[in-house]
Parts: C-alpha cells; structure tokens; sequence
C-alpha cells in the first residue's frame, strides 16, 4: 500500500499556499464574495496514472473546511457539458487515466476554491507525472522479476510526495536518504584510495561502522570493480551505466552472492533489455527529476 | 540586477540537507575520516545558462564553513584531468556555458563534500535548467519590444529561486502570487456572470476592492472580449490561447489603452511571430514548470 | 467584504497567549477549579465601531474549545445586572457602539475564560480603536468621491489585523508592504540624483523593473515635482504634506492622467478640506499607529 | 541594567522585516543599485527618552550585516544641513532628546537601508514613546519611595521589548506573565465566593497551591476588602481606582503587614498625590498601550 | 489540580514520533495492512503511580484519530489472557498501580497502534517512575506540615511534563525556571563578595531589581548563614546539604520570619527526619532526574 | 568518530534555555551586573567516561558568544582551590575521569555564565553517565568479536545526543528509528498470524515492500522461532531474553547465515557469558534510559 504522511502533506500543502498568497487572493477577494457556491471537476486531458488527489483535497481544505472534495463523480457525457449526471465510483489513487476522465468533483464555497485551485493543480500534475513514468518503466518490464526504484534525485522538499507518486505507479522506493541507506560511491572509494585503502577495506569499514540493520551496496563502472566488491562482502552491487551485456556478464559473476542493481540512463525502452540481463533493480532519475507533469485541469462552475 | 534573498536560500537549502539527511551520512560518515582534505569542480556538461551558484555555496557552507566555494577557476586541458593550472576569472550567475565548462571550485574536508553533493547539484541543475530556458525565449525575440515573463506555475516551495533564475536568463517577474497582483481569470468573469454581472462591472469590482497600487489585469479569450475588457477599463489584456493573428487584431483595437500579454503553448519556435504581433509581454510556465535540468557534475579528487 | 485569515489569527492568538503564559496561569490554577462554569459579556464602554470580535472569539478558543462565544446577546435593563434577559440578533465587526452596548457573550468553563480575558480584551480594543478611527475620518469625508486608506506604519507583526479593522471601519488598504506595491519616495529620487538621473529616469527604472501588475507611485512635495513625475508617466502621485490649495492645484494640472493620494498630518478635522482638493486618495499613518484603544471590558460571572 | 534578550530582538525583527516585504523591496531593487552607499541620521524631532537603539540596529544588521550603526555622531549645526561635522560620543538608550538631537548614524550600502527604514523607525519610536511616558511619571514621584511599573497591558508579541523600554525610562516590571506571579483579582474571589469561600480562603488556595517563591497580590476595591486581605495574608495588596485619600487609609491600615501597589487611572498628574498616600508602587497599564510614538526621523544621504 | 498543556502535550509528543520514524514506520507498513483492526491493553507491571495517561493517548491520537484509547477497561483474570472481559470504570492519572493492574485499553487500526507504541510507553513510563517517586518520599514525610517540590534538575525539553508528574505524585512545584522565581545561590553572593558586597546587599539589590510579585529565596549552607539572610530580610532560606540537627538549629532561630527549604540528598530514607526539623519545603532533584521508569508495557491483540 | 550534528545540538540547548528562562534570569540580573568576568572549571566528582563537552560548551556560546570554553586546563593541587596552575593538553569527549579530575575551564562574563550553568551540566551530566554505562559493557565482553548498541528507548528529544554518548563510551548504533531498519516484532508476527500468515510469509512481506537497502531483522523468543525465521532468509536474529545457553544453541542452528542479536536484561554483569554465546550483537535499552548521570560540578570563581 502506497503510504502518505497526512500531517506532512498538510504541512508542505499549507507552505504552498502561503508562498501562492492564497490566503490573500485580492482577485478573488474583490471579485466573487464568500457566499457564492460553486462546483468543479478535476478533468484529465491526457492519458497517464492519477497520483496525488489526497494532496490536491488537503489543499481545498486548508482554505475552507466547507469545500468538500468527492471521488463519488458523475458521468460526463462525451465531449459535452454536465446535463446527464450520473454517479459512479470515483477513482482513487493509482487510477488509469484517458483524455476526458473525470477524476473527482469538488463543490463548496467558488471564492476559496478558486484560490487553493492553482496549487491543487501543481501537485495533482507533478505527482501524476511521477507516476505516470513510473508505470511506463514498470510496465516495459513486465513478467520479469525486477523491481523498479528511484533515486535521491528529487524536487528538494517534495521528496516523500514523490516517493509516494513512485509506489503509486508500480515502482517501489530505493533509501529515503543519506541517513538510511549505504551506498559506496566512486568517490567514497577515490577517498579510500587516497588514503591506500582497497575497494574491499572501504567495504569492511561501512561495515564495521555502520547500523547492522543496513545493507553495504557499493556502486561499480567495471567487470573488475564488481568482482572485487562481491569478494569483498558487498550485500548489494549497483552496476552503473553498464550494457546490458556488461550487466549480463557481471550478474552471472555474482551469481547470487549479491543483489543487482542498474542504474544509468534508464528509458522506458532501454528498460526491458537491461531487466533480461538478470539484474534484480533498476532505478531511474528520471522518474522524479524528469517526469512531465500529467495535463489536469479543474473545470469550475460557478452557481 | 537579479535579486536573491540569501536568508530564505539558507533556510531552503537547510531544509533540502534535512531532507537527504546529510547530516547524518552514514556511508561517508563510516568511510572518509573527517581530517581528509579535498576538492572538486562544477563543470558543465551541455550548453546554458548558469544560474543558482550561490544556491549551492549556501549547501556546502551549511555542512561545513570550512568549505569555500570559488570562481576563480583552474583550466581544464580540452578532455583531459587537471595537470595544467591556470586561475581565471570565475563565472557568475548568467554565464553562459558550453560543455567542457569549469564553473567554480569546491575545497576544503571531503566527507561534508561528499554529503552535500547531491543536494548542492539539485538546486544548480534546476536552477540553471530554468535559466537556459528562459535565455532561449529571450533569444527567439531579440530585437523585439516584449517582455519574457514567468507564471505561477512554479515548483511548491521554491518559485523565489526559479523566479531568480527567470531574472538571471534575462527574463522578468509577473505577479509573485496572488496577494501581490490582480489577474481576473475566465472563473471569476464566470463568477460574476453567475451573478448577473457584466464583465465591466467584475473589472469594477476588483478596482474597487483592490489597493490602488495594483493594474487591474483581465484574461480574454477573444476580440470581443478583448474590446469588452480595454472599454470598461482594464489596464493590461491577457491574450489566451490566441493566435499570433488575432492577437495582433486585438493589438490594434486596443491602440495603447492597455498593456497586453500573451499566455499559453508559449514556445522558443513560435514564440517570435507571436512577438510580432506587437503583445507587450510574452508570459510562459514552461520556464519553470517544463524546463529540463541542466547537466552539471562534481568532479572530486581526494587527497 | 473585509478578509481575515483565520489560520494567521490562530496563529497570533496562540502567541499571545503563550506570552501571556495563559496555559500556565497559576493564580486561576490555585483559586478556580477546572469544573466551575461561568459567562460575561463584552460591553462597550465608550462609542466606537466593532472590530476583532473573531480575534477575541479564537483566543477563548484556543485556551478550551468547550468555551462558546455568541452573538446572540441578553438585553441589559439600562446601568443594571442582567435580571431581564432578552435574546436579540448579535453584533459583528462594524456595527457601531454606544456606551453600554452589550457586544457578545461567552460562556463555558470559568477558569480558561478568566486566564484568556486579557488577550481577548488586548486585540478587540486595539482593534476596535483602529476601525473607530478609520470610520470618523470616512466619515469626515462622506459623500466626496475618495477613498482613505492606511499605511505600513502598523504594529509589529500585528499588520494583517489591523488592516483588516480598516476595512471595518470604512477604509481601503495601501500596498500591504514593500513587495507587492511601488512607491518611489524622496530617497529613491536622490539616489537616483546622485548617480545623475532624473526623476523621469528613476520612473523608467521603476517600470522596467517591476512586475507589469504594479502601478508606479510617486511621491512629490511641490507642483513642479507633480508635473515633472505625471510628465514621466507616474501611475499615481502622492502628494506629501501639501495644503489643500497645493493639491488642488496639482490635481488641476494631472488632469486624470494619474490618480492622487494625499498624505501627511490627515485629521478628522482637515480630511474633508482635503478631500474637497480633489484628490482620490486619503492616506493616514496614524489610523494604525495612533488610534487610542477602545474601551471594552469583560463582564465576568461565576456560577 | 536593562536586559534586552538580543536573540528575542533579532527574531522580533527578522519577523517584523518579512512582514514588510523588506526583502523583496520592489521599488529599491528597481530603482537602487546594489552598490550604491549611502548614510543617514537618526534625528530626534521632539523631546524625549531613547529606547530601542540596539532593536533598530538589528533591523539594519539583519538585511545587510555591511550596514553600521554608530553611536558616534556628528553634530548637525543648529537646524542645518550636515556641513560642519563633529564626532562626539554618542548616546545610548537612556539618554534625554530635545528636538533635533542627533541619534545616531547609519552607514553602509543605500539599498539595504532604504529597504530597512520604516521596521527600524517604527520601533524606534515606539520604544522611546514608552520611556518617555515612563519617565514622566518617574520624574512627577521624584524623591518619593515609590516604584513605577508596567502592567500586562502590553502589544500582543513586543512585551519584552516594551518592558524594556520601561526599564530604560526608570521604571521597573510587574510579573512579566500570567505563569510567574499571582495576583487574584475581583473575578478570582466571585469565582471562589459563587462556591461559598470566603476572600480568606481564596488566598489560602492560592498560597497552599502557588510555588512557594511568589507572593500572593489581591486586588481590593475598598477599604473592607484591602483589611480581609490583608488579614487573611496576602503580601501585596492592589489598590484599584481608589482615591489618593482611600489609599492612604488602607496604607495606614496595613501598617506594612504587606506591600501596596496603586493602581488605575494613573496619569503624569495624578501620581505624586498617590505617590504621597504612601504606596509602594504605582502601576500604569497606559505607559504601555497609550504611550504615544516619539518622533524620530532617518534622513538619508546618497552618494 | 495537576495542570497539564494539552498544546504543548501535542507538540511534544508529536515531536518524539517525528524523532522517531513513527510516521515512516517501514516493518509496519511492509507487514500489517492499513484496514487491520486491533486492541491493546496497558498494563502494569509493578508498583507505583500512574501518570501520563494524556500524554499517551496523545501519541496514538497524533499517528491515527481512529484510536480509541479509553479508561473503561476490561478486568483481566489473575495471570490469564482476556477471556473473562468486565468492563469497569477506569484509572486516572494519580492511581495506584499494582503488579497486574490494567491501566486503560486501545482500540482501532493495528498499523498506527504499533507505530506509536514505543512513544507512547517512553512516556507513560517516564512519568509514571516521576510520580512514584514523588509519592514515595510524600508517604515518607505523611501527617507533617511539609511540601514537597521539584528542582530545575529536570530533562531538557519535559520540564512541563515532569512537573505535572510531580504534581500527580502529590508534590508541589518550585519556580518553574529562572525566569519566574529569585534564588540567590552561593556563586550570586560570591559575585557580590568579589565586588565588596555583604550577604545582605545582595539580597538588597535582589530585592530592589527583581518585581514585586516575587519572594526572595537566599541559599545557605551554614548557620551563620542562615541568620546573615533572614537578618537581611530573604523571604526564603534554602538550607542546603545540612544535617537535620542543624536544620533544626537554623528553624528555630528563624522563627518564622521566613520559610525554610531544605535541599541536597533527599531520599525517601532520610526525608521523615528532615522533616522533623520544622522545615516547610523539601526539594529534590531526584524526583525528576534519578526516577526510574516504571515497568509498563502494551499488551497487543491483533483481530 | 562519534558524530554530533552541530546544528542541532544548538537547537537543542537553545531550547533547553529557553525552557529554563536563562534569558531572563531575573536572580543574576538584578545581582551581578554584565561587566563582572568570572572563571570556573567542570569538575569530575565521580570516575567515568566523558561525553558532552561540545553540548555543554554550545549552552555558553549560546548566553553570550564572548564565554570561552577551553580544554586547556589547569592542574588542580590534590583536594585544594588553585593555587598552582598548570596548563595542560585538555580532554575531549571519551576521556577516562577520576574523581578530581579537571575537564575543562570556562572563562568570561560571569552574568551568562550562571545563567546556563545548570543547562549545561544537565547534558554533560546525563550524556557522560551514557557513555559510561556503554563503556562498562564494552569493557565486560573485551576480546570478544560482539558489538555493543543501544536501542529506541531514548528520552523523547534527545536521541541523537544519546546515540552520540553511545559511540563515544565504545558502542555502536542500533537503527535510529523506525524508518531506517526493519525490525519485525512479536506483534508484527502476531498481526500476520491473525490474518493467515507464517513467519516466513511475514518475513517475505517485508522484504518485498521494503527498501532493498535493508536488512530484515526478526525478533524470536525461542529456538524453534529462530529456526523459522532464518530459513525464512531473516538476515538478523534478534534473541529475545534468551539464557546464554539457549543463545548459544541457536547461534550454533543458525551457523552464520544471519547475524544474531542478544537483547533483554543485560547488564554490566551477564555480559560476558551473553557475549560468549556467540552472538554478534548485545543491545541494551538500559544504556540510554537508566544510565545514572555522572556527577559533574561546576565551580566558579568570581573576579
């Protein structure tokens, strides 16, 4: 289950508004006065995975507790107006979007629906992003047993929200940080060296040094560099912008001894290849730092 | 002169070291000793706009003050490591960069290098993606009498640093949000018509209401409202969506009366004929919203 | 309608009251216990106009949600304790008080009551002090075509609030700070002076640099600076410390090119004068910083 | 001494500057080049006492550490512009104003100052209008065993600062909160009363649950009242709107079982009758929330 | 009343659950889906006070609103697992616990049950151990006019928390902190004696700076001592590190002219001979500081 | 080396100083006045391990940035006031102390230095007995290849500090919190059994949900447990209040392919015979949450 911190999203919701002046909107506040009702749609104008619709509420929220956001949404007939209305099961979630979907309908107060609706937006768009590449690079792989994952590289102060957009599209998270993870990198081992220790005595020392509750993955560029990590106790060898030949011919090395993972200029259609090599994980950049926001809008009616 | 509030990037860069958990960096904090001295470069690797060096200054200072982050670069040999030396003058925000480019230097203890990298290249690479892109519009009109300017549609928390970075491409800011700048979109014209008002008498609402030192700006979609909006008063017409040719008849109808602005699907290939149209001001969310990052990495040598 | 943000109220609310040391209040702590009950009323003791009464409202709240505070009061026999009750509708910001008008009453557990009261009292006197304020220069002027407005001279941190109760009282908001409006002062003009511009040419700076959503404000001292600012394209000419024959004279030659605003040493007593200059605008530091608070006091009755 | 907590003034500040936009000052940033310097006085208009030098200067060190404030001056001759210039030792709070006295000099570059300004004035003023009020009513008991304090009667947020600044015009605190001094007021004994105690074991509640390191103050409106409290212990005995007659009476009374603190209504005038019905101290809630700002201006030089 | 923040409750509380993972808790959510329902009981596992009951229930409403933490518990049979199930009322802060004793049940979502558990019992625990050990050394000094009071010896961040424990345990509170209470140690007079300063002129100087609303308490660590202060007029003496003998000897000279305290090496052995000595206040920073938690634990049922 | 996040230290003790009041020390300011200078030394009373002099040294930098604290100690005559002084290379944090022994001095305004004196030596206190007690178990099990480490029972607030005295006494850390370690407890199994699951299907759930950077870590509370679990592919064994024997006999089934984790009821005492079991790890709670603090002494001399 995709897991979102609801007192977080509610913290970084409000910051954005607050940066968006939204509890000043002079527009609004000079133009529709606060007993106008309205109602709105989330509307998808493009096919891709709907992620981040608790996000998108807690932003109507904080601006008006009145304004009630439903996945209960009626049916639109096609290309028109609201003139039949027909009550279905919303969507949540992990959703699969076409052009036209209705996503969910918002009805409350128009004045502060108005106000929080570019926020809403921004996150709505962004996570279904996310999502949205996840599912493509997860489905690229299908039936082979790998596990996609992201990366670190993600919007500074949005990192858990797009964790988040990454489990919703299939994909599973790699450490959250610095904090909760071990990953040996080429310059922790240029470090090493310089001091003249082998790949295999950088290793010992994460090890020695760190929770026991960790495992010790060591990113390598070579053939060479794997072998002498996985001698050297590696738990996890992250193979990085290998061929998948290269990873072909590293995984059978290590046959087991260690977990595999690519990483490197993943693409949907790279993807599959590099899973046939046998590498256990794959994670992409790309998914957080690259995702085109999916294309939302709210259609709102005023009343 | 792009303006940076250094307060607020201390505090987001602070939050984005939080984040990645930098401060606890346990693979470096178990692998490179604390008195192990080294340094690194930022080098360039594509063609742009540098943009956000003070940003990730900020990230080392905050992990450790013994850092120092210089323009005053060596040259690299074309391709090759550093063997020649040879200090230059350094590089600033809003220099342009080719591949192969050294942008500054980063020296001081390794392991505070090593665990502020990341987060360091995030905001650089984003930042200077944001300028480039902005540098392209402004390219594609030189020469021309308009004003490239950015959105709200920015990223949660950091549209200060992307607006800085609109400034650095040689663009300008709109609005920073909604308490600072009057915008009547199409739902508030709807708002009121749900009401029974004319839009002339929204366009009076919000004059009324609203601080007299703002513009009173209206977003139209056709001739007709166009002339709806100049006559009843608006000082600056929204052009949405429009083509370069209706855009230019609603240019000549308006004849100075007031400013106007062209949004939407804003592109560096069509974005000089809609130039000609004769708008004042050319606005696009792709600078923030869409812009790719740009490449740049951390070269580091232990020693 | 007059705009506040409950979240900042909340906010402030929760700052007082934590100076105040409210939650640690040991004279209530040791002499009244959780379980006694009791209610006052707010009554006025002097006219004035209503405003903060929300403000009041959240500081009971956020001692103990069990306490009610309502508008619809008891009738008070004239001088005498309440013995005749009588519901009748309640009160709101900007309903205008006599001397002994009963405003709300609160009701609900004694002891968060008592340790809140001053709180209370401290932002619906100030606040009301400032609506009062605002509404005897509104209605100094009534019936001529200009609007009063405030300044940034507000209390510390307090700003939001009291802009708000100039709405109360009749008034509109000036620029709400430096960011979100342009007014170029006497300093901007000799700074540009001893770098050799004119005042045209700091005008020009202003308009190139600034958001195209923002008027320029100028402030002038004499006709000749009046012309030389309108000549320049000034927005809006703030006319400082003239007599009225001054700004009339000023008013007469802008000739509806730009909007006027008179500040400096505005009365209840000259503001109609001033007003009668023809000017559009009424600027008055001294709603905020001057205006004697209200007096109101809490009723309290144990029960 | 007075104790100002420099931590607590730089957050007020800080605060008080992001609230006034002072870091994103449009009109500065468009109109004044970063590098531009500047100076600028700070000139006294009318008589007074200084307060808050060191809250003003932190205004300026927090945009731009580059700016100084000295206190070392230089003379302005009588009513003239700055041509004779004399370094003299400057003033610090404390110090008596006549118009025209040179404050102090700020320094450094003119941006940052302009953006400043009005966040340093405005607590500036604010201050010295309370020592003054302070001072004044010091100067009217002068020679008199007597000690003039402040009430909880404070701007919601500036407490510290404003006791402070009572401090500096020679007066001294009461309980800074509701947490750290016990005073049972009318509404304490109804409370108690309307649950069948007696005034006597109100106190006796206050006193069995109180820390041991307070005293217990009642407040009395009458002679009766002012004896059972005194009998039943207390050791500070409030004087509420009483006549300089009554309070002798009770002083007589009490014969120094317990101090006595007058207070309500106290002005300039009326405090030296008070002062001489013997009291210990006179406490005056309007030193605080009545004090009217003391006119200072900045005047600016560019260069 | 024992007196507790429930805002700062929260705050706290939610802070250690930020600390530690609680709303990221990987093991929960990998092994137990969200819909699980579940029960717990808290029960005792030896003998003392309850206290922290709130603060608790506070840490399972922080992770998920749906717990239900309630004092109706379920009576289990000696030793057994719940089959026999009798509601009965439930147990408040201040009970006392017996080996066994069911302390209150929790009910609802497994998942947040299991993530908030360590939290939850860190402080039951901790307070808990707090209030046994007030209650310990009260039963120690029973049917003497003494009180006992905590210290300033308390852990950084609960000093709130503790004091309420105290409180629960049936002692009284000291000064809160150094703010609100005059404690004249030994290094105060030291200060003074190095600028030529008697005993009695420090008091003096406490006395004439310090508001009116506080005693003067004076440290002392011999007879001499003892009469140097009460001579000079301290309200309070606070013997420290004495014999009962000479406390005895100090009570008597003092003669009621002000409170004793004794301080310095109180245990529940020694405490009833102290007391003897006529003393009015024991304090002991062992209450807070060297309490050891009590043995709680939660007793999960999955369903 | 033991790591401190020195940001966070300040926040931690700026806060326990504002909880203490010691910005407002109303005993110090109103008897030594801001210009006496003082010095004073941090006296060991008792033997142990030192741990916190960073913690203790940030509380006087955070009164008054002028107070140096300093390793360069001078040597004390055996039992005597200083009289002789000899500067001698200081300690830092993991020094071994006798009673007597001088840790380190601290010199400068004695005002501030009174002021944090408690706070101070309430963390030097608290963390020094932590690294203590983790060096006493350290010390029981010399020679043998086990690792010591804590565990999550930390005082809410300050577990990093805590973790920190762990390292500096000799030990290592546990996971930090529930986010970064996979730790499946009884409960976590109870849950699955509840809906169906064994052990190994619990075990599977979370390796499959989990980061692939964890190890999945399994509570057992007997042989056949741990049997389970390990051919379940647990990568730790944690051995719940296991005898030695029982470890042993497990430690031998399991044969390395799981590390193994001794936990319940260790002491300084049973160590050795745990360590002898063969297992990798011995945690203990009581490092953190019963460690008695090591009595330290500030003695100040005035000047």
């Amino acid at each position: 289950m995709p897991d979102l911190n609801h007192d977080l999203v509610r913290r970084i919701v409000r910051e954005a508004l607050e940066e968006d002046g939204a509890f000043q909107d002079v527009t609004t506040l000079t133009t529709v006065p606060q007993e106008q009702m309205g109602r709105a749609i989330f509307l998808a104008k493009e096919a891709g995975v709907l992620a981040g619709l608790p996000v998108a509420a807690a932003a109507f929220a904080a601006v008006d507790p009145a304004i009630v956001v439903s996945n209960a949404v009626e049916e639109l007939p096609p290309g028109g107006r609201r003139t039949v209305i027909t009550l279905r099961p919303g969507l949540h979630d992990g959703a699969v979007l076409e052009p036209g979907t209705v996503i969910a309908h918002v009805e409350g107060p128009l004045a502060p629906i108005l106000s929080a609706e570019r926020v809403a937006l921004n996150f709505l768009q962004r996570l279904s992003g996310v999502a949205t590449a996840t599912k493509r690079l997860k489905d690229a792989v299908e039936g082979l047993p790998v596990r996609i994952v992201d990366t670190r590289k993600t919007t500074p102060g949005l990192r858990a929200l797009e964790r988040y957009a990454v489990q919703v599209g299939g994909g599973q998270n790699h450490r959250f940080n610095l904090a909760d993870g071990v990953l040996i990198k080429d310059n922790h081992v240029a470090a090493g060296r310089a001091r003249g220790l082998t790949l295999g005595q950088v290793i010992a020392s994460a090890r020695a040094g760190a929770p026991h509750t960790l495992r010790i993955e060591v990113e390598v560029t070579s053939f060479e560099e794997a072998r002498e990590a996985v001698d050297a106790g590696a738990d996890v060898i992250l193979l990085d912008n290998m061929t998948p030949a290269e990873m072909q011919r590293c995984v059978a090395m290590i046959a087991g001894r260690a977990l595999t993972e690519a990483s490197g200029g993943i693409t949907a259609e790279n993807a599959r290849a590099i899973a046939e090599s046998g590498v256990d994980i794959i994670s992409s950049g790309a998914l957080t730092h690259s995702a085109p926001a999916l294309d939302i809008s709210l259609e709102i009616e005023a009343s």
